[in-house]
């Protein structure tokens, strides 16, 4: 059984006290890190299941399928797992090419330059167009 | 004087409860996602000022100075920080080509293939040789 198998990788897992491990999102064709968020064993669980990332969102308490109001899902190619096997990397396929909830492709957009976080990447969509059905 | 450009860039980090945040390294050059540790304030305002990566060992509960034993130090060309301010992105030259203390050139070499997390990545040095001085 399918079952039985996915137990045992999800358990492989050393999910942090909360039940939930950081999971990277690169983007699969250029390298960008795009996001970090966390997931649950029923999160990574359902990302495999789907082939689309669902992450645990803290804030909320709740799964949270990446795009479910923006659209932007994040098609899976691959999940990797670290050496001490507490941090997951997805390679993804960023649909619409936005990965942050600012309209921008990733959430890294701020650079530290003589002491201050510089805004260095455009937005790319409003974030008002982007959530408006929200 | 740059001490309080400093505390202010530092503050706008929203630090876990631990005074904690993830740190993502990326090769600079290729993309390669590298490893993720963990960063006090005290490791990262020590990353800026030396230029290489500090970070904070959560199970040795101290800094801890990526490659201080294996030589494998991590020279720093970007800080990031991303939307919500409390993930890092280091993006960096990796002295010797290893990140992982497995020997190999990163820390996610295993990947999630029918069920199993399977090893992917070759092994560049042999970890005992890596350590034998520390």
């Amino acid at each position: 059984m399918g079952g039985t198998g996915m137990a045992r990788w999800l358990e492989e897992i050393r999910w942090n006290a909360d039940g939930l491990v950081p999971a990277i999102a690169q983007d699969a064709e250029n390298g960008d890190v795009l996001m970090l968020a966390w997931m649950s064993r029923e999160s990574l669980a359902r990302t495999l299941e789907e082939g689309e990332a669902v992450y645990w969102s803290r804030s909320r308490g709740r799964l949270w399928k990446k795009g479910e109001q923006s659209g932007h899902v994040q098609r899976v190619a691959e999940i990797r797992l670290d050496c001490d096997a507490d941090t997951v990397l997805l390679k993804v396929q960023q649909h619409g090419g936005i990965a942050c909830h600012t309209g921008r492709r990733f959430c890294f957009y701020k650079r530290l330059e003589d002491g201050l976080w510089e805004s260095v990447e455009p937005v790319l969509e409003d974030p008002e167009n982007i959530y408006e059905g929200g």
